[in-house]
């Protein structure tokens, strides 16, 4: 992905709310990172990070918290689409004494959060913000989620051009107006590496490449051997009438997201490998209760021979979903070849 | 339940995968209780709690883990339903030189994991189990959760019986083949709750019933007013155009799970509530990303009116499932009446 950044011309800011991990995101080389939560910027400013965007619409009951982030010594950027917000915040940035940096969200895909580039009251939340003593102007930032539901390469494309030039057509609205709109920040794995060109963004923001998923996979952005994560599960007996393998790892492990029944090839809860992580490729979690997971062949292909399974016998899962699955552990158990950890990475969890 | 058991005249033993918190524990009154992994055991061992039951099937490499609790004064009963199984972890038993409580695990609707009451092999699995030097077989144990899918309350009622026949079917048939069973464990909340009669039943085995939640509500197990167990959001923003409220509440604090799906009543990714508790009737989150949750009015129903929701104001989300929802965090702020929280009361996850 940073070689990726280099090639658009655009500078990387790596979301860690994916991997949730000071040990990840020194491994991707980050210096400016993007969070999802307040407690991911507390844990990686502890860890030295000093230049974070809070990229979820900020509350003006989170102002102070931020506060305490910038004295620390952080940049904390937040974003927000509203002139209530902007100014329930910059009420609350004056009384804490600082100054935060706030984007502009656009909505460049009609997916959630965000002000349409071309809505009127564009022009108006950059006011508010910018004539705010506890806010700064800095830019705007959208994030194109709809991405995840694209079913052709051309069709993720065709999304990452309206995601950058949404986001740019934002940024000179503002321009024109005599707003501030130094930093134009854009970006899903998928628009991330789909891209075109992205003329005119300033930064590309992409989190789940760190590990990639299955639902990545569906979408043509990696190869399920290319997924770094997965969940170990130890078979705990058999359904030999149905050819199931009963193991241990049920939702709970493996969190409810269902994200590939969408997509052309649904894998369940999770495609099965061997424990050293060779991919058997019709073998899912076919169906999965809190501690229990039951595995099967893929539905129309021959059922399982149990015998390769057996009793205390392991597999590894790949997730749907690395966010979701990861975010069911407290910690990652680091393996290169084969069976021996060789490293335990902590992660952040909670809010 | 307690009330409940009484009357069924069963004892019970609280399942605590839901709760997951030695509060809750204490609250329920449970003396002995059930888990879902063997950290559960820890846990709640470490808190005073001497009779455990591991209701997953017991693995051969978990058993050193199970023989430390034993040594340390816990009676931990696991479960297994095969002579595979019971020769591996009867064997690791001798290895470490104590004795495990077994139960045989019956599949008494076809849900997951056991022997069906009938089955020639639950015969050998018992002597398996009884021929063991480091096994003692103690019973069986099955959990209809086919129960969640019932659409009627004859259909539970009926469930449960199912439920209490095959169990007890099962113990009879092991006692005529001269082996022991004093123990017949069954429950889940909704047959619990439902069940006509428990004769030949020993022990019932529930947990969601400590919270409730919306899949419980749907089946006619609790009113929506009764769940005692929310999640507290703060509305973000608003997306005038589609009459949405965006709060900070998404997938991962409330679990992808959408158990109402499949119900007459989709309540979305929950139903929504005041800060103070009142519900909301047709106020859902619509849909969810991994921090942002989307709320509208009911699909069918009128618009919302944003102004009920400004930037900044809060909502509580009663969850689908509470044993998800709650999995999602790391401690319960306990609340009576209006926003004060009383206690925190930590919880239990991971493995």
């Amino acid at each position: 992905m940073q070689t990726r950044a280099e090639a658009l011309g655009v500078v990387l800011r790596p979301h860690m709310k994916t991997a949730k991990s000071r040990n990840v995101a020194r491994l991707v080389g980050a210096d400016r990172i993007t969070v999802s939560t307040l407690k991911e910027a507390d844990y990686f400013a502890e860890a030295g990070f000093r230049d974070i965007l809070y990229a979820v619409g900020m509350a003006p009951g989170k102002v102070s918290h931020a506060a305490a982030l910038c004295r620390a010594g952080v940049q904390l950027t937040v974003v927000t689409d509203s002139v209530e917000a902007a100014l329930a915040i910059g009420a609350q940035a004056v009384a804490e004494g600082g100054v935060l940096p706030v984007l502009v969200e656009i909505d460049t895909d009609g997916h959630r959060a965000g002000v349409k580039p071309e809505e009127d009251r564009l022009i108006g939340v950059g006011q508010a913000i910018h004539a705010s003593a506890g806010l700064r102007l800095a830019g705007v930032m959208t994030h194109a989620g709809e991405s995840y539901n694209c079913t052709t390469p051309e069709a993720i494309i065709a999304m990452a051009e309206q995601e950058r030039a949404g986001a740019v057509r934002a940024a000179e609205r503002l321009r024109a107006a005599g707003l501030p709109a130094d930093v134009v920040s854009v970006g899903s794995t998928p628009t991330a590496l789909f891209a075109s060109s992205l003329n005119g963004v300033t930064e590309l923001r992409a989190g789940v490449y760190m590990f990639q998923d299955l639902v990545m996979a569906g979408l043509g952005i990696c190869r399920p051997e290319e997924i770094a994560v997965s969940v170990l599960a130890t078979v705990i007996g058999h359904q030999s009438d149905k050819h199931w393998v009963i193991t241990d790892g049920g939702w709970m492990a493996l969190s409810r997201d269902r994200g590939t029944a969408s997509q052309a090839i649904d894998q369940g809860y999770g495609l099965v490998c061997t424990e050293a992580g060779d991919i058997l490729p019709d073998v899912l979690v076919l169906s999965a209760n809190q501690e229990h997971g039951i595995i099967a062949a893929r539905p129309g292909t021959a059922p399982l021979d149990l015998e390769r399974f057996p009793v205390g016998s392991r597999v590894r899962i790949l997730p749907n979903h690395a966010c979701a699955t990861a975010a069911q552990h407290g910690a990652y158990l680091v393996v290169e070849e084969g069976a021996t950890i060789e490293a335990i990475w902590p992660r952040l969890n909670g809010w």
